[in-house]
């Protein structure tokens, strides 16, 4: 992600600080008044969903929503133009995700019923995130993001293969079963077949015919312990990352060998001393015997 | 936690042993005794919650709750008693629990219904375990309690997550849905987003539309998936853990320094000869030159 | 468990090696045949117990039952002729099993009904095993046992505090849902609690008012985390298992390092021959030079 | 597997390129027509499925269908043709799913309502991994396979001893709970029984009875817990197949032996000094001797 540098205005550098930056004590400040809006209109579009609570306060549910939209829309006009490239922020992540969250009031006007949609602004309390990140666990999260991120390939085969299996037993059921059991097509035979694969098991459509039985048992099984397969991925993607995490890269001067931790300064093997940037401090304690 | 020193008054004293502590052998009975009536009591109020059981020996259970409380409350007066600084004990985890299992039977005289609240005497019996561990499993329960504790935050992290993006589908699904199929508000679709995403599947709501099955579907492969993540960060943990344990306790007789593997034979921060029952063989090879 | 020694007489001996041991060709015959016959009679409970087969087979099912008990009685007092010491043997664990195989069928003439408890025969075909395993992954099976009975107190506790937390949640439950919803009593609760710890959700019992949902959603994202503390324990103690595998306990002569790997040689430090019981070839080859 | 070899013919030396491999532009493009056509197949079954659409848009479904047969026959026709083998091709995997995948659509002549069958083309769609697999990952899949295949008979133990006592406490439900609630055979005993254990609880089969409710919520802890014997155990062989990977690929000059660690310096099996960069240490120690 390109780098978003800030205007070298006056006005805008400082807006920059208080909008993007979270180190000093009133941008910190902003972040948090930022996230507690956010989770207020949040519940507000929630609790507007329950119709008790939509007839009592509807209309005070109303104006707070629109209110906090209008801060929105304001806070968006303000990041755009502190910026000094705006088109790079309106393409990230966060970018996509502050439009998002202002859109679905602004969306009303013209489609009653989108301001549902509004909860897409939880996506922005991601940023709160951010600001504990900087205090701790950003190495572990890389380190677990890292395992995510190259165990991607192999959990996408899984899932695959996984569907796959699930469409071809779905269509068998669709065959065995009868409509009434609520195998009424095979798009609803596959909802079927990934509701028991995943143990989620509703029941809304469930087998009737003793083949039909049989035939789920194997799903059940197959699902029951096919999710070995992307915990172990994961996991030994995990330590796999530890692993390399514990170990230098780098060869021994003296002896040649690798596998020495990354605090180590002496080899084990051999006792060379490892860090070349900086002198052996023995050496100098002999110097002056020689 | 502060530790809780006994009063120095002989009865006081020989009341703390028995009461708080558990290696003398009435001590032990004393402990089991506490047990078996926590566990009396708690099967008291579950039959009683049959309405069979109530009809017939209602009246026995009531005067039964009525003596183990009076005797709860008696050893909770004694526990105050015992002590120098009974108010860190009021504070500490097991003084609040013993408070709470005397206070629904006397809240009865208030507020009918309440002895209900009586099973969180059964918080108690965790007493057990402390009798229990003085004899074995205490460092395996602290590996595993220090894995626990060390990936909570990333546990966090993961479960506000899935949380974010479970009611962001489910508000999808309550636009999506018809009232009917039990989407009657957000909150609700949230509870039946977590009943998909935790793969528990009640049936009680579920989607009915050809879209609603297909975002469902979405959910269920995810939430099928991403209980690799935690397994994956505790497995992690506990297997760092066990390889802290695979360095040696010693500490290098050169600097002073520990984390050395077990199969180092220089301290790999001062480059000192570790094993102090062979020569070194740098030694040796110098001898001779000089 | 103490071993089982045949009887010095011709026959019993030969009668013990055929019914006992697997080694010779009758012996493996007589095992194979005695799988199908617990299959076969497991096969004919089952069939029996639909209604449809029932009325057709009725009949033939009832004298085959009879046949095969008849056998499996006589082979049980084979059994016990041809052992020394009998008694051992019927309170061993296949000696149990192989009373309780022939004991249903018998007290049918008692009991109507009891016949279903045939099916415990299925745990004779455990012997299987002990044919099977005789060729092959005896370690492997030694090294997951072990896992488990080491993991055995850690999973213990593990599910006492579980079922301790879903007592608490479920009285609360209780408390909260109407009778109507299914919490008639509190054992009821808590099996409905289990079910949804365990994320099986029947939907049989399913809370109604928002509050009984918000709890069960907290229940539910527990049980869902949860399931990684037994799975990272027993990984743990597999990974532990394998690892103590991998190294033999003994250390180098010449530099007295441990973990040299199981079928190494020669130190992978010093040089130095490990197998303290051979000569080292490396000497043999340098005598003559001598 | 028996390598396919190319008849001499120019021909069909050419077809083998495009149609068996993938290594040129065409025979790419060739591969993915192929993966449009069989998913654009199978979209076509599901689709037709669907009373709906099938109403609007049968006809075009129909011939769509039977131009796509028609394709694949021929195309099927070419792989036999331009095989010097085609024996050996039609009995290896992808050769059977080739004939399977066309198999349905001319069974319909014969049987009606077979074409639900099509679906099975989607297993020619591994045929894209192939061609994915050869740009990455193969290393780490034959990892995960290897581990899956080494865990094999472990897994298959853990099933059947699963199948087993399902089998048992399903049949003393059926003793127990009465017709109405399900159970009205010992098959549906162990459907329900494998339903509740695999955590999948569809909820059309639940116990009624205390005591039927009491053994279920036993085998739904058993089913909780349990699933970490199968994840261990993967978990297990995917850490031993990458530590493996630990091992240096390099042979031993003496000995020409494998399995050396990545740190070692002698070989473990004869002693020799395995880093050929650097000289012996024991060479200097014992050349002055001479």
């Amino acid at each position: 992600m390109p780098t978003l540098k800030p205007a070298k205005l006056g006005l805008r550098t400082r807006l920059f600080q208080l909008i993007f930056e979270s180190d000093t004590r009133i941008a910190k400040a902003f972040d948090i008044a930022l996230v507690i809006l956010i989770f207020l209109s949040v519940a507000i579009v929630m609790l507007n969903s329950i119709d008790e609570y939509h007839e009592r306060f509807g209309e005070v549910f109303y104006y707070t929503e629109w209110v906090i939209t209008v801060i929105f829309t304001i806070e968006l006009a303000l990041r755009i133009y502190c910026l000094e490239k705006p088109g790079l922020y309106l393409k990230s992540f966060y970018g996509v995700i502050d439009v998002l969250a202002v859109l679905p009031t602004w969306l009303v006007l013209l489609f009653p019923g989108a301001q549902v949609l509004v909860v897409v602004r939880l996506l922005r309390a991601l940023r709160l995130f951010r600001v504990l990140e900087m205090m701790t666990l950003e190495g572990e999260k890389r380190l677990l993001w890292g395992a995510l991120v190259r165990s991607r390939h192999q959990i996408g085969i899984f899932l695959f293969t996984v569907i796959m299996l699930v469409t071809i037993f779905s269509s068998v059921l669709y065959l065995i079963e009868p409509a009434e059991a609520g195998f009424t097509s095979i798009p609803k035979a596959i909802y079927w077949g990934i509701v028991t694969l995943t143990t989620v098991g509703y029941g809304d459509i469930t087998p009737v015919t003793a083949l039909g039985q049989f035939i789920s048992v194997a799903i059940m099984l197959v699902g029951y312990s096919i999710i070995a397969l992307p915990v172990g991925i994961f996991s030994a993607e995990v330590i796999r990352a530890l692993q390399r995490e514990r170990y230098s890269n780098e060869a021994c001067p003296g002896c040649g060998k690798h596998r020495h931790e990354q605090d180590a300064r002496y080899c084990k093997y051999c006792g060379t001393w490892l860090d070349e940037e900086t002198p052996d401090p023995r050496r100098k304690a002999k110097s002056p015997e020689a």
